[in-house]
Order: structure tokens, then sequence, then C-alpha cells
């Protein structure tokens, strides 16, 4: 597994594997796009981890390349930070032929895309996740974005990157509970589309919590295989695509009542155990299957429950959430392990006793 | 002349003549979106004029209509007023299947477009131009943007419109000084590309400014067919978009060093004739074509001079246009009338030369 490849209307881009950058100078003279430039964002904690390496792997395409870093958290993803970065760009004469590398998370990775998106209409960039979330989820697929008075990337644009370039050896330095985080994308993908990836990621819990490189390897590739699967066929959400939300709906709701103090692999681990237990309701799921997900959730250090909110408030919170159109609910619903539906029609007493389920 | 097609890679779309806003809701009812709610975002000068035409218009839709207004100008074109559209679209609950009109000139273009291609990762909008230069120009072509810190549209994304809707009828509540500047760029548009369009603007001017129907009506649909034909060839400014520059690079300038006090058209009838005169210097016009572009430029009620900025002032402004790339300024020239290329070499000195004939 040394890379995948996405296929959308416009642009064909590749998910690259290694465990260095030593490859991405050559990855990026091969593009043939002249940049004048280059800008790395990056965040005040993985900057100091990487933006050397990174600029050392670049010195061979002797161009000017240049770094800008913001406070690391969800709480900065705004425009008061996309602002510092234009202003960056500006004050530094970045042209239209400049190349953002966004060096991060996916709060790195969505605010660099969309300050790509949208600086001087629109400039290349590529993604070189960090994290295991971004990594098997966020930095592929062209998702950018912002939050906005508390709406989670309300404000953002559809825009691919020409390259995700993922050095998985930047996960020694994760705190574990962000690789938990991202482990609750994963299992995502497995949940709705692959069972002998939900088997696999059964099998090898000390291998992958360990860092293990072939277990990593292959869980982060076949990750991005489903998803590159599911962009090719629906980039802009407009249908398939949607499937990605298992989980979410009901995370959304939680992070955004949390204040997104809560990690988002966390709160999807949690709206994933409410949507199976909603699932053992409407028959879609067995009890034993919904026991799987459950401990799969817990046995990668994600939360089975969450402190502090009412059924009633997480419930009004649905309606707001933006993947919902027209005051009804959609939830993304597993219809056994590795297949799933989109359920626009449960009952507000179904989901209230999925959302009793996690919380305390 | 009732409609001219716009074709991009990922779109096609009519822009749409007409006197009166009659038609606008079988149009819109025609694109099969099934929109959940319309907004109309206009400014504190058009909506008391306009925007109950258009809601009445619109009622047969039967869906829901609200409008969000801000205070005219394009001092007002920044993110500030950008984030109380999406403030008043999330307070009202818009959803993905929004449709947003925007109503006015082109600087409610160039935010109501933004606003669309931002506010959940994009939703559709429809371009209902009320005055000259947005109907000539801004409207058509799918450039959206905000100012930001005095850079102008340094922010922005290529989202192309549904439909734009033009109603010659809103020009006759127009400044005539803001007909004068629409009139910058309908020259712009026969002294690039068509000499026979030119001489039509040279032999109605008192048709054209008297605001007659069909000289109108001719004038709006020839300078569409040139812009739409530029963009369908080149959407995102490749290589022949940049001809609808000319005039604009000095333009630019000159509208950054008067903080966009003095209207755009006024600044590009300013820069067309600067480039022209250099062009006298470079061999590329002849002394009468040079007379002919300062004669149609002033009987427009264009400006010929501007006070109070100094020669070396705007030469150096012109290397911080955002259409300059790598330190080398980028002027279109006109080769003979209704022709032009790009030249990216000229020296100081010709330039310096064009610059005074415009500065006093």
């Amino acid at each position: 597994m040394k890379s995948v490849q996405v296929t959308t209307p416009n642009k064909s881009y590749e998910i690259f594997f290694d465990n260095s950058y030593d490859q991405l100078a050559s990855k990026i003279s091969l593009m043939n796009k002249n940049y004048s430039k280059i800008l790395i964002i990056t965040d005040d904690q993985v900057g100091p981890l990487y933006v050397d390496q990174v600029k050392i792997a670049l010195k061979a395409l002797a161009i000017d390349i240049l770094s800008v870093s913001f406070p690391n958290g969800e709480v900065n993803k705004n425009y008061k930070t996309i602002n510092t970065f234009y202003e960056y760009l500006i004050q530094n004469h970045f042209d239209r032929s400049t190349l953002i590398l966004a060096l991060g998370g996916g709060v790195t990775g969505d605010m660099a895309g969309f300050t790509a998106a949208t600086y001087m209409r629109g400039v290349d960039f590529i993604q070189l996740p960090t994290s295991l979330l971004a990594q098997v989820d966020s930095s592929s697929g062209g998702k950018t974005g912002i939050d906005f008075n508390g709406y989670k990337n309300i404000v953002g644009a559809f825009y691919q990157p020409e390259l995700v370039y993922i050095n998985t050896e930047t996960l020694k330095t994760l705190p574990s509970e962000e690789f938990a985080s991202g482990m609750g994308e994963a299992l995502k993908h497995g949940f709705i589309q692959d069972k002998d990836y939900t088997s696999f990621m059964e099998d090898n819990i000390e291998a992958i919590r360990g860092l293990k490189h072939d277990a990593l390897a292959s869980l982060i590739g076949r990750s991005c295989e489903i998803k590159a699967g599911v962009v090719s066929e629906d980039e802009k959400e407009h249908g398939l695509r949607a499937i990605l939300n298992f989980g979410h709906t009901i995370g959304h709701a939680i992070e955004k009542l949390k204040n997104f103090e809560q990690l988002h692999g966390e709160c999807v681990g949690l709206g994933m155990i409410a949507s199976s237990y909603i699932g053992t309701q409407t028959g879609d799921l067995t009890e034993d299957e919904y026991k799987r997900v459950v401990n799969l959730v817990t046995s990668y250090g994600l939360p089975e429950y969450v402190e502090g909110l009412s059924v009633e408030q997480v419930y009004q919170e649905l309606f707001y959430d933006k993947k919902t159109k027209h005051s009804t609910i959609n939830i993304v619903m597993l219809k056994g392990i590795g297949s799933c539906y989109q359920n626009k029609s449960l009952s507000k007493e179904f989901i209230l006793e999925g959302l009793k389920t996690i919380l305390k």
C-alpha cells in the first residue's frame, strides 16, 4: 500500500503513504506547476515538531518556503485565524502561483484548505496530515472550512488538494486521546462499508494502539481507500457521501453542546453507539452487533458515555445540525456491520432511547 | 437578443434580458431544484427600489423569501458584512437547499456570490444586476469576493451563478456617474475584441446615454456576449480571460490609492487611456486610435485625469496588484482597436509616460 487515488469530476489526486517527508519534494516537482512560493500553515504544537523537517525536505525545490502558525485547537478555527493567514500572505507578496501546505491535524487542514480555496480566488494546496483523524479522514475529500458562531464548518468550500502526503511517523508524537479520536473515524469506515476491516480492527487492537508499522499502514490505507471510494462517487455530498456521517449527526450535536471541548472522534464514537442502539430498536442490528460496536469503540479508548447533557437538549440540537434539512432529522443507520443507509423518519421516541444510552 | 449562454467546464447558465422581473419565477421553477428558501441580498439604496418588486414576482413559487440589506458602497465589501449574512442565514435556519439572489450592483453581486460560495460549502445563487457595470460585466463570469486590508477582491472564489437575470429598467434609477462607470467596461469590451461594437458606441452616444431601450439592449447584449465568450473559454483566468484586465492593472492601482472612493469604471477608463498612450510609444496604436480611446472614454462622462497622485506612487502600486506575478508588471495592451495582447516586459519609462497622461 503506497498510494490511493481520489478521482473527482475536476481533479484526480494521490494519497501517498510514507514514513518520512523524503519524497515530498519530488512529488511537488513532478506536478510541473512552477510555484512561486510555498507557505506552510501549521499550529503551535505540530509546527515545532515537524516544520523544520518539511523545510529541509523541500530544500531541493530551491524556492522560498515560509511558515505561519496559529494556536492549536478547534476554538481557533474561525475567521479571525483565517484573517491572520490572509494578512501574512499579502504582507509577504504571495501571488496566484502560491502553494500552501497544511501541516497538522484536521483543524489545520480545514483552515489551510479554506485559505487556499479563497486566497486570490484559489491557490493550490497539499495536505500533510499529522494526526490519525486527519490521516484516515479529513485530509482527503476536499471539505474545507471554519466554524462560525458555534456552528461547526458552517462556512467553507469544497476544494480538493493537489496531493495528500501521509507520514505515519508523526503518529509517534500524537497524544493518545488524539489517536483514539482518529480511531473513531477508522471504526466508522469499517462499520459502514467493510466487515473484514472491522474484524481486522477487532483482531489487532494491541498492534494498532502500539503503533506497529504494518498494522498502522493497513489501517490508514484501508480507511483512505474507503473514503476515496465514497468521495470519488459523490464529491459534494449530494447522495452517497452522506453515509460518512454515520455517528456524526448526534456527534456534532454533542460537540456543539460541549463547546467543541470534547474531541471529534469521541463525539463520533458516542454518536455511533447511540445510532447503533437505535438500530437494535428498528431491527437493523442484533444485540450482538450493537455490543461489537460498543466494544470496539471503548477498546480503542473512546468514551461510552458523556456527562452533563440532557436527552431533550441533545435532541433539540439535532435539528440545527447543518446536515439536517427542512426540520427533519437525518441519521445514518447501520444495517448489520459493514453496511448502512440513511433514515430520515426515525420517531422521536427511538432517538431519545438512543441518546439515553450515552448520556450520564 | 433575449439571452446569452455562458458555458464553463462544470456549469452552463443563461444571461437573460428583460424589462421587468415577470419571468423570474418561471425561470427558477424550470430549474427543478426544490429550493427550501430564498434569501435576497441587497443594499440600502437598491433594496428600497426593487426588493418588493422581486418578492411580488416570486410569489408564485410559494416558498419563504427573506431579504437582508447592507450599507451601499465598496467600503463595506469586507468580511464584516459577509459575517452579517452568515449570521442572518444561520438565525433563520437556511439550509443547503437555499437559493440566494444578488439584487444590486457589482459589490452586492460579489458579496452575495461569495456568501453563496461559502455558506455550508456552497449553495445556489442568481444574479439580478441593477447597475450597468454589473449588467455588462461583473454579474457573469463567476468571480466573487471581498476586499481585505485595502486589497481589492484578494479574498474570493470562482463560483458560477445558476442564472443572470438582467432587468434593464433598473438603469432608470441608476445615478449618471454610475452609468458612466458601467460604460468603462462596455468600452473595454469593444476595444479588446470588437471594432464594430466600438463604432456602435461611437455612433450611439446620445441614444445610449439617453437610456433608449433598443440601444441599451444592443449594448448590454453585445457586452455580455463578449464576456461570456471569454469566460467560456477560460473560466479561471489561466490565459485568455486576462484580456478582460485591459485598463485594470493601472485602474486597480488608482482605485486602491484613492481608497476605493473613485468609481471602478472611472479608474478603468483612466487605465485604458494610459495603456493606450503607452501603445502609441510601443507602436501598437496610432495617434488617431489613441484619440478614439480618449474621446470615447470622455464622451461617456468618464474622467481623463485623476488628481493628487504621483507617477512614482502609482507605478510602485502596480507591483502589488494581485494580477501581477513575480514582481513583473503585466499590462494588457491594444493592438489596434478591437484586438489586444498581454505585455509583461514594458520598460519603466514607457509605463511612467503613460501614467503622466492621466495624472494631474
